[in-house]
């Protein structure tokens, strides 16, 4: 299947977004990815953590894992974000929705070879899960960057989906006496946990205690598609 | 490949679970799986909306979507729902981490052929998403029903992973100066937005106003695994 086939958003086509900046706002934005990718006919699909840098993904794990090994032999793979934004509810059962933001991506990982390469995408891994953290975390001994398999996938091959705004419900159902409208959700800080063996001395950093992660309310200025 | 061979945790075993407890309370709070599949050798991960229904999952969509045919026929595939809990901070970017809730199901679909199962599935899926919904809103239409494509997803060979707790350094690094914890996060409701065309004088209902999805604190009960 060629790459702009596969890549084509085919139901909803309103709902397709296919431009760099959407792409990279919902990759930016997000915490896990779920890799897809198939051993002996089986599909599997792995949440895994991940990062953006530049034009690929960064993801990683245990050089002793099997999925790893299968991902770093450049088998196809698919990797999709999905950011939850709200809840649709509508007049009828049928047109229940729900506001998301999403990617998907197709392609091939490749693994890193460089300690140096290696490193510097740890350090994106751990940048994308919380900005400010990696100055402030001992970075990857050599036996740790051994331990790790490191893998960058590519960006060209991707399109996004996205539905905002409210329900859209049939003409003949808005007499119905239903409460229609939109629930927003999104991911919400709670009160940082101070690990049990932390010196009494260390306070919380501001990019813990400031730590936002949903644009949801932004996007919402994205045009309403049903 | 076997179905208890495929279903096993294999990297860090201790996270592993089996029981339908676990399962079926990941499976309850989780709001989209991540369904995975091949069409000519290209894995597809997409995100849906879900609902656990008794020992299956219930899955629905266009009856012209070429991804619900493809499900539809029986083909091999992995359904993933996970949950994000909290960033795990470590002195160590090695060490960095998210407690999380995830399960993955093995097997096949099947499409449900009676308009009453159909019904009631639909129904299933709206309670899912927000429990008191269902009898709130106009259940679905005949035409409604030959426009949806309504599957079953048996939850006979599936296995969850678990992480939860502080973060877990090496001996070596708990003298550094470095701040270290869990920083929770959990699903959140906003303000209920009304739609444009609902009428003024009704009100927002009680499974609105009091949603509630995330259970993270009370799964923090689970032991502490890295």
């Amino acid at each position: 299947m060629s790459g702009s086939k596969r890549r084509e958003v085919k139901r909803l086509p309103k709902r397709g977004h296919y431009d760099q900046e959407t792409l990279y706002r919902i990759l930016d934005e997000g915490l896990i990815c779920h890799v897809g990718f198939e051993v002996e006919g089986q599909p599997f699909v792995i949440p895994m953590a991940y990062a953006r840098d530049g034009d690929r993904l960064i993801l990683h794990g245990s050089v002793a894992s099997r999925l790893m090994a299968r991902l770093a032999i450049g088998c196809e793979a698919c990797v999709t974000v999905t950011l939850v934004d709200g809840l649709v509810l509508a007049r009828s059962q049928f047109h229940h929705s729900m506001n998301y933001r999403s990617v998907v991506a197709f392609g091939h990982a490749r693994p890193l070879q460089e300690d140096k390469e290696k490193r510097q995408a740890l350090e994106r891994l751990v940048e994308h899960l919380i900005p400010g953290r990696a100055e402030d975390s001992r970075e990857a001994s050599r036996e740790e960057l051994n331990a790790t398999e490191v893998l960058e996938f590519p960006l060209d091959d991707c399109s996004a989906k996205v539905r905002t705004g409210p329900p859209v419900d049939a003409k003949s159902d808005l007499l119905l006496d239903t409460w229609a409208g939109v629930l927003p959700l999104a991911p919400t800080p709670g009160t940082p946990l101070a690990a049990p063996d932390l010196d009494a001395g260390i306070g919380i950093p501001d990019y813990v205690s400031g730590y936002a992660r949903s644009t949801a309310e932004e996007e919402a200025s994205i045009p309403a598609h049903e």
